[in-house]
């Protein structure tokens, strides 16, 4: 229990009110440019284009994940409850801080086109030469390799890595709350106050007294809103495919022989597959759409059109489809290209069932990283929630099977006169 | 009255629940990139770095102002006010949705140091060849200019104007709401509902129901608590500092002999004082924080430092000081430059009252534009809120009357030996 | 589209903000005093006392109906939707505002026990001799004919019944967000404003768009989550079974040659199954409230005891058994009587499953008076929304099957050594 | 520090989300029938009448009390702030939760009429032979007189005095929120979590941090603009002009010959000046209001239509005259006796400056028995609020003057062509 700033500090936070901060090594973490610099990344990557107040930055959702931790262990401590070990508080509130730290501009889209790894970051961030491990070590010269393995999940306490991440850790409390705060969209509330109470220590996890069932049904009907709201919003997932589409064509041209008007040092060396921890922590979102907005002014007709379309918000529509087979893909790219348009550019297919989604996996699942939710029964039974509650036994296992098709609807109005009727009563043209 | 959508748009809100269009015109504004451009610059400027929530832009701000102002008309329109010219429904709702258009990165540090006015920017943006531009043509040839002249306060119906712009107009109704939200500061909260149900149209003025007079005190209640938690905050304002001495040493060093190893057009543009609409335009928080980081790698010393504070949110400190004088100012001078501190960049002397702020100003106030809040009584006679209210009357005066001193705290305590016992005593080190 | 108020009136709600009132009748039904009444019987019967704050009245929530219904009829009228018959309006919110007038004081005890229907009373009070009665007769003659069809679901124009009654009627909604404003239990919550938008008049029902599907989710999940958090409550349901005593043993009392040292005459009506509309409106909380305070002194030891356990609250304890049987059972009644318990006094077995309770019925469903939750495609069809969700089909059936044995704990634990041991251990005594 | 249950137990609020409860002794006083009697009693009063909203209890307000002051508490000892006496918290946390516990239906209206106070009551059901004696007994023998003396102001430590009873005590801070959350006017709110976390004990006194100063002022406006909105609202002034009317009519009826029809006990002591403990604790506001219902019927027409006026809610109507001197008040008093009024009962004039209200009182105002709100410097110096906030200043001494005259306007209306023009034209009839 160390708690050793003179007067504490607290951050005006409008989903917890305030965040307080107890620790000097806290309070210095806060402070390191690494960390200042996730005030330049948006929590919900181009989630603001669809919901114009999802501007909240992964700052304030890592302020929000620490504080939820530290509202958990601070439970725990005034309770005396045994199973904690009190002595591994400040490196689960450390995690808890740094478990975003690694995250680029819009992750995902970076992610999935030049296979980078956020947590591969964090724990790089954390362990070379930065002002976070600067501080770590001010701790002890092994405390860097202990936060991050608690972050990827190698640390030898297990409940220290039940607390950090699970299926109902404090990141989902905190982005579900957050999310649904700064776009409006109230599904994602939930009563965070009456989980937090009924989270116990048990043996070498986090579990829930039984008599908090329902407020965890109410934590998980709330993820499932939020998704389908929020998160796969077709209008997000449109502007998330321009993006994809932009870093494809520009990883493209650099491996070809185009040279760019413009390009700048952290962006040539993510193209170059030739990143270090000093560029990568150069590349936020500003720097991103600065470059973007040069880039409309790019030769390549193609790349500068898909960065128009995500700067100024001229995104691709979408219609839905129940059924989707390899004939009819076949047909609606052949059809686009009779056009001029680049199938593989003008056209996605999305199929959310695709999306690694689940509101809730019970503990047997194949695949699922984190630790189901347990409830602890009056007799010290451990139960996974699935079990017990009906409503999260029927909507463990549901999907939606439709699928979104995404393309440029300007392009096929001015055309629609050279494409089959088939593909024109699809795309409504 | 034109509400010609087939289908009535909305955006999601979180200040207003929703925001809706009815307009095709309104549709179009909001979709031009101009206007799309308002989600690269933020509403409170740097307040983010004191707030962390307040990460919201101008974009979201301008769609606010743009309801309250809807709504407003459309009580004026139910209840079939005689004195409400229904007519100048369209005009109106255009004036507000982009009389914020014009805004650019951190304005009032751009403004201050390169004496722009986004007012004049503003109606450039609506008059010149732009997208808006376009769209408002198709309302009418002389639209555009009917636009900006309500804006710009020269609009021959006077009480279009006293609609967009007053004391107590939409964009005041909606920041206070706004910002109170993205803070978390709950200051900021007063009862739009009722304050919109008791305004009403009277000859050429808008003006308020006297039973309305509590809820008007509410709101300037709100107004003055949001100044002092927020607008004045003192981080808020050392980052200003900072942000303002970076463009400051930019122009000095331009106008010099000074290469920058790093620049963008538009910044260029800006420091040669030549910007034209395009460029302007391109000019977002975005590229100015690009720039920024580049510049933490200059050979000028001072800016690169300058830009590092900036960016990785090393701000100044500051002291309070009741008192200051010639005497006191050259002693604090000489000592920062013994220490080899350059006093016009290193040191700054704030006075909030200097600060064009006043909670509510009377009808007859020197030099007050917006237009004052009257009270109509039930027998058609107007009153100045403040001739009614005893407590909006003995705070409209009021100021605030210290000093603050903003100062790089580590350069003072690197070197504290060599200042003077005062001056040491002054900024305690 | 009578609107024939000088000007608006407005009642101040924490639920919906406002009220509005824009229609003489409206206005003058309110006034009334059957309608005045309303405030002396509370919404949530006795759950006041397991949470203090549900002390909200039928007259609070009869208004909240009267306002949502006014809400989707001005929609309606809005959007100029051609199903909708404009001439339905004021009968359609006369019977909004009534549909409770009827409701006496803890009704669903006293209905239990006396076979009375609170339906059958509001049509009494809106036909026989009351001053609503003669407010609404002061539209026309057989207007309040008209007004009582509505609610007892025989009027010719099926649209306006499914308006005001259907599984997602105002009445729902409304004590949905009541009670979960006024508990403080925030699982009632969904989005109003969102839902009031996607209802459509459609032939000759209410339906909503399909892209509301998701807010019809989050309304379902709430009503689940209310029933089991607020409505199910067990210490709710013990202080129901006092009630339910109290009036069973006055009953039976009555009915025998017992003299009753306190009774008022409406109460006495209503023991003799001799009420008629007078003595029925002067049944409130406040009457039944008094008459037992004062039964606490009677001579029958067992009415004086559950007098006082109601009033001093305190309630019989509760424990939950999965499995009932009838040996059981008899086991459990002979144990309660050779302690000199009266087994149908002092102990009540609890199944909440008995309780007329579903989340959500669909159309086809058996013995379900309220109309369906329909949803209306692109395309003009219309499909049960259990078709349509996966979630709402997998919790439409949903039962628990806990028993709940309800007893006065500090007579068993007086006599605890007389009990069997399988008994002492079912109670824990 | 006692926290002797062995799990803390919780109640759902409103307000303050949960009202926490670690003391068995605090337990068992919420479980005294003299404590579960406030359920009985309105914190309102009549304000129902006005905001339908406002039908919470004594009940409700005494837990948010008790728990403001719990937090109060737990933050100082979780600062171990060395001058807090620790042994001082149960005796601190009992005055809070009893401090209303002596709290008659309709406080004002009786103390006024028949001269008793609900202080003295309180420190008698504290002293005499009640359940809550007993329970505090259990504690020591002289521990209901500690807590009684807390609450009467005399008990040795200061500080607790100060802790319980001051201009910004537990007490009002949780009736400005309560009252506000239930009628649904929002200007009530202020950041009780910032207050809270201000507050030190400092010396004998409790205080609040200068950097707190804000936070006061805003908590001072919610109270100006509360008073304004809801206490002071005409119409519930009206109703609590009607009760004080009946009331004083059965005392003066009582005194005389005239034989009630209907009486109940507890109610005739109170008209006898006879009232015990006993019979005081039966006194709630169901029997008041089932005696009114009774008493619509008595032969006494001026006590039956007051009754009838109350329970039916038909309340006098009110103007509002700028002046008012002897010759007027003369000349109205002669008109309603012309038209058969009679001018004791039918007419009262109200001058809200009669009430005891100040938003605040500087430390040295005379008459003021409520602690003044002290700031602690940073130099640990002591200054008054008023002395501080030139807001404060401002509005302390602010008062309203205008006079309301309340009359049955049916009456009027009907004998209008027997009134002076005057008095016609004052009335409106």
């Amino acid at each position: 229990m160390r708690h050793d700033l003179a007067e504490e500090k607290v951050f005006k936070d409008p989903v917890h009110k305030y965040i307080y901060v107890q620790d000097q090594t806290i309070w210095n973490l806060i402070n390191t440019k690494e960390f200042q610099r996730l005030r330049r990344i948006r929590q919900l990557g181009t989630s603001y284009l669809t919901f114009h107040g999802a501007e909240h930055s992964r700052f304030s959702h890592s302020l929000g994940v620490y504080e939820i931790t530290r509202k958990i262990i601070s439970q725990f401590e005034r309770n005396k409850y045994p199973d904690w070990p009190e002595e591994e508080r400040l490196v689960s509130l450390c995690a808890s801080l740094l478990h975003d730290v690694g995250h680029g501009p819009f992750s995902h889209s970076i992610e999935d086109v030049f296979d980078t790894h956020h947590e591969e970051w964090t724990c790089r961030i954390i362990m070379e030469d930065t002002e976070i491990n600067r501080v770590l070590r001010s701790v002890s010269e092994d405390f860097p390799a202990k936060v991050a393995s608690v972050i990827c999940k190698t640390y030898p306490q297990p409940i220290v890595i039940s607390l950090v991440s699970s299926q109902m850790d404090a990141d989902r409390m905190d982005y579900l709350l957050r999310d649904a705060y700064y776009t409006g969209v109230n599904y994602g509330t939930f009563d965070l106050d009456r989980i937090l109470r009924v989270l116990r220590p048990y043996r070498d996890k986090i579990v829930v007294k039984e008599s908090g069932m329902h407020a965890v049904e109410d934590y998980l009907m709330s993820r499932y809103q939020m998704y389908w709201q929020v998160y796969f919003h077709p209008v997000t997932r449109s502007s998330e495919i321009i993006l994809r589409q932009i870093f494809r064509r520009a990883k493209e041209l650099y491996a070809g022989t185009y040279t760019f008007q413009f390009m700048m040092e952290p962006l040539e060396k993510l193209l170059s597959n030739d990143l270090d921890v000093a560029a990568y922590l150069q590349l936020d979102e500003a720097l991103v759409q600065t470059v973007f907005s040069q880039w409309m002014n790019e030769q390549d007709q193609l790349l500068a059109n898909l960065c128009e379309r995500f700067i100024d918000r001229a995104l691709y529509k979408y219609v839905t489809v129940e059924q989707m087979d390899e004939t009819l893909n076949a047909q609606i790219r052949a059809n686009f290209e009779k056009i001029g348009l680049h199938p593989d550019y003008h056209l996605e297919i999305d199929y959310p069932f695709d999306l690694p989604y689940h509101v809730y996996r019970p503990g047997n699942s194949e695949g699922e990283e984190k630790a189901p939710i347990l409830l602890l029964g009056s007799k010290e039974q451990l139960e996974d929630i699935s079990d017990k509650s009906d409503i999260i036994r029927s909507i463990a296992g549901l999907h939606r099977g439709k699928y979104h098709l995404y393309y440029p609807e300007e392009e096929l109005l001015k055309h629609n006169n050279q494409l089959d009727d088939e593909i024109r009563q699809l795309f409504g043209v």
